[in-house]
């Protein structure tokens, strides 16, 4: 048993947290007031683009990838410290080009795209010319069960259509927001397991519309935003079909593990950052005589705090160790335990911080406000909580009712 | 004991429910929408002047004023079910003009206002003709502890001279606003509780600057908004101070009593709404197979729900019982208790309905989102909880520590 | 609204608290100590026979009985602060005759007994001269479940025969013990709400046996204990059913709306000797320089303890309001939150009375470890908290449900 | 990284838990109701003694040790495991010989022990034919702050001479207890961390006496025991002092560290026992028409469980690693961390395995309120929670208030 970090990841992080320190940081501040105050908050500031360009030029680009001639060739829990690193800004995950959905969807195109499939749309993904969203929740329906889906994917001659109504697609707001992923059945008769598609949907085809640009917590978190989109007889060539119709479920699972290391981790920076902020708040202010820190339960909680991230980073790594070891089918359960566990835990963290800073907490002086936001969202974003919890149970228990039945 | 309201109030929450449910539920969607789109949603919107002149003719109208020729002459414990139903609405509250600040402010100048102040102020509050703010936290220090207050209000002859910086000034963005309540240091060597006076400030006089808007949680609550203003070498008459130099804690104490009270019973109004969209959700959508209601610990979410709801009414309603009763000396462990309580389980019970809705809960298609800021702020606003429990502590342990000394 | 004490029941709680103070409290400890270092600790030692003649002498007997001939004809709410009083000390509502399981099984000879009975057995019970017990809960089955029963009552001609296990039966280890109230299946093809009957059987009849007395956390609570029962072929005369063949569950309802109000009083008069302990220790102590009471949160605990405390009588006090006002039918969702929402509040309270007396808080030198136990043991007894739970949200999501059958 | 146990600790971990499985869990249940039912259940019962020659004969006997000549040569982290193991029988430790306070006080002699302490004592203590106490902690001052502590080991002359007064002091009970290392002050004017010494007094020294056995929560854990010790001019050679004058604090740290990760993963072991019951239960019983796994929350608790034990894990194999590759200094804040952590998490996981068990739970016929007890006490022990959280406080802030000196 070994805590350590290998060489090259100890010198990945130490290189991320300085490109962070030098470059990010100290524009973030300025970076978001000129978002709040732009007339058009959805157009991409250009310091964005130069830090990408610095970001490629410095290697830290696409360190997500375990491919090791197309990313960095990182197993989970190799890049699991560097996504924590990134998840303490909200603008290094894309800086970086390590932002979700656009790395989980490059991992689909790896693993699953044909070769005309990541010709067209993994390559300038890889090198950040274009963005990409996933659809798949849907507004009318409990999307928390698959099941429930009611867009179609029809196979049509050497087309598909597509039909329906999704919502939560992240980064439809963005202008080189060019490809969507778009899930659906295909085959409502099939077994549960493949019944839905995947399918390539160009941005720009007749028929996709975004309706609107939801806010989450009244944030819309431009330029990417989360765009509730329509799809009305929407005609791609059946090439787009990813991997074959019927296997959308497989890819979904094969995507999600990552995923959730890497929002996981992300959150567990973001708690980081937060209890840094609370500390130094505790630390600087003074009332009824004593340091804010000195006051009341505020060392107790700050002591939670710190053992409630130390347990959570643990409990991730663990998890992509798992991943990296023993594939996703035996991680599940591990999977579905930081879901629960990593997102209320950052969302505690950074309630605890927000109190600290009293009225500042609830400003936008400090990036709690955001923080709260993004924790609260991935209680229900790739699943909620309870959902999650199922799943959980239901392996716990399972020998149980074997030896029963 | 008896748990009964009086006919009065018994017919008075029959008459404010059936406005907010035949007047104001139905356009208030509608309503948030139009301000969400509107190209300055700081004007506001017509609708809500025609509903106040409905409510004012309804005479549903300073429900919460004790004096019963200026107001209702309703007690703590009369007013406040009523208080819950408009904490039901975003609106409400400025419908029947019983929303905070402007509440507390009417009260300070019925309480300590003279004959001057009250025809040139409270008349067009009482009215409705203009609203008004409260300035007393500071941006710059840990204002919860009142002794840090840096702001001055110095008596110049016949003048008073304010500067200093304020923030979370209710209201200000408002275009009736116009007249604020400033709390300043006048005398720093005076005993802790005679060094503050408070003086009233027309929004207009020179000096005086908004210098922005503050977003709460993302939300700036137009067409209401909450203020950081400046003040520099503000000059008012010194007939503008209210019930003399030295005397601001003695009324800000008897200010606090029924607007926490006001607060917290909106907030169970909040928690009830919440509660209710819970059920609606729950049992009118599906996955798994089953209701959502009927899935993992559900039920027992919205059980819990009810208890907390219950027991934070009943202890509002018992400390608003002992204002009435007592007076505020003898209720004040009562009214921290509240001000603890309250808050938080509007969040809690807030939070569970936004998880239950899924995606929909972030969104503001539902009015959760808002919410969850509202109960949020409220455990900031008026003293954070860590203070009032302080509060609360001291008392308990009061007589323990006489034994010892 | 009126959260005052009538003068009758603000004159008895005076009367009561001083009994406790001047002539229990005195001895509480060494009773203790004498029980534990007693050869048999089932013998009752005489104290508590002289505590129990000296409140009976001064008319502090049965007050828990509403009836106002045979007792004192006190509502629920008026009883109510009596019977938190009486929960401050273990030995308490013995002596004043107001202990479960007597209560309720006076109670339900009150309501339910013909004359016979009453005369046998409800006049001993309450001049004290027996003592009684209530066999529902089986250990073979999850009792919660009431239709589980499997223990049958049989009627056989003139006779009733009764067969079955039961545990839990507070009070058969008291050499006093005269008379069980046995529940059991009687028609197990009837309705579900008339399946079952309960008899009177004496204790001495053939085929009772005691088998074991069941410790609780460790706990037996001598003299008073609680059983595991077993009956054989128990054959009684059919004169013993109490109200008829199949009532039982009519008469269990009616049982336990105000026992699960003195339950509940009790716990929270359990709960604030604790605080007061806690207080006591926090004020009496010192480490680091400084006192416990001022260390990490612990002022922020006692204020929590306070609120919680606060709450949830006022809960329990409007439960027994609802009962008294609108019968057990209107009450039946408030009786089934206080009983969630006291024993885990006082649950909690007691453990942080015991954090914080370090070590002494897990001896028997402070009444604290007791206390825990009594608190867990009523989150199981009378239904566990989740079932009550589910009560609580059937009657919560009723309409909802309604609406769309 | 790397979470895999070494081949070595794979093939320790499959012996003891066959060992387990085998040899002490088929007798165990039979094992505690002996104690129970027994005249005296302070004389260990012989199938102890059998255990503990066949666990010696295997080789499975002071593992704990990492001195590889006399105990297994395992480090922190590969004992973990094994430890973890041994919490799920309250007598397995005994069994293994790796039972505390005996693997501390070997621990003890083995680093600070002198040639002829390790003769006399440590000997035998590996051997297993004695056992021994620890005597720290005190009645009469809050002692989680060390330098309460009142008892004085006074040097005199060739002498050492003990006064004082110590509970809780573990295995003081037991027959074979011969030996107990005290601590106390023997210089008063010396720095802080040069107070106390720590000396070896035989369990026979005139002058010491067991004044009582001290129950926690009910519980006296034959023949084990925790005993009240007072020691009234205890005479001593100096040459039982253990590593000189002044340097118990020293002692005590090295001792603690490891000793707090035992603990913390025989908790981890008697949680999974606990969730382990409450599978069992949940699936076995039915209520209300379904399986009690399917009831209400209690799917989500037996996920929280599961990810609640799995976090602590990890947490504590960390803290474990740290104190192998950095030592006791480095891995201090992370040994606290485990002392609030894992407590807390078992305590709340055996109080949800109870509640599925009923009214079982409460009852000795499951080792669920053993457990509870076992848990509760060690949020206590080697310090209260609220110490530790302090310590990990300031750890967390020393580098911002370093910042601000």
């Amino acid at each position: 048993m070994d805590f350590g970090h290998s060489p090259r990841t100890q010198l990945l992080i130490e290189q991320v947290a300085a490109f962070i320190r030098d470059e990010i940081e100290p524009i973030e501040a300025d970076y978001h007031r000129a978002v709040a105050a732009a007339d058009d908050p959805w157009q991409p500031l250009p310091i964005l683009g130069e830090l990408r360009a610095k970001a490629k030029a410095a290697k830290l680009w696409n360190l997500f990838l375990p491919d090791d001639k197309l990313g960095a060739g990182l197993s989970n829990v190799d890049y699991a410290p560097i996504a924590e690193l990134t998840g303490r800004s909200f603008i290094a995950p894309y800086v970086f080009n390590c932002n979700a959905p656009d790395t989980g969807n490059m991992e689909v195109l790896v693993k699953y795209g044909d070769q005309a499939q990541r010709d067209r749309w993994l390559h300038p993904l890889l090198e950040g010319e274009i963005r990409s969203a996933f659809c798949m929740t849907e507004p009318d329906v409990a999307s928390s069960d698959a099941t429930n889906m009611a867009a179609t994917v029809t196979l049509d001659g050497d087309d598909v259509v597509v039909n329906g109504r999704k919502w939560w697609s992240t980064g439809v707001g963005h202008p080189d927001c060019k490809i969507l992923i778009v899930m659906g059945v295909s085959d409502a008769t099939a077994d549960k397991h493949s019944r839905h598609t995947m399918v390539l949907v160009p941005r720009e085809t007749s028929g996709v519309v975004v309706e609107r640009l939801l806010p989450a917590m009244g944030r819309h978190d431009e330029p990417f935003g989360h765009g509730e989109v329509t799809f009305t007889d929407v005609r791609v060539p059946a090439g787009n079909v990813i991997a074959g119709p019927g296997r959308a479920f497989e890819i979904a699972q094969g995507r999600l593990g990552p995923g959730r290391v890497h929002h996981c981790m992300r959150l567990i920076g973001l708690a980081e950052r937060s209890l840094e902020l609370a500390c130094e708040r505790a630390t600087s202010r003074e009332a009824f005589g004593r340091r804010i820190a000195d006051l009341g339960g505020n060392r107790e909680r700050i002591a939670d705090a710190r053992i409630a991230i130390d347990q959570a980073r643990l409990l991730v790594l663990h998890a992509a160790w798992l991943l990296d070891t023993q594939g996703i089918a035996s991680a599940y359960g591990a999977v579905s335990q930081i879901k629960v566990a990593v997102p209320l835990m950052a969302q505690q963290v950074v309630d605890m911080a927000i109190q600290l800073h009293g009225g500042g907490g609830l400003s936008e002086d400090f990036p709690l406000a955001a923080a709260w936001t993004s924790a609260r969202s991935l209680r229900l974003a790739d699943g909620p909580d309870e959902v999650h919890r199922g799943v959980i149970a239901r392996l716990e228990l399972a020998p149980y009712l074997e030896d029963r039945s």
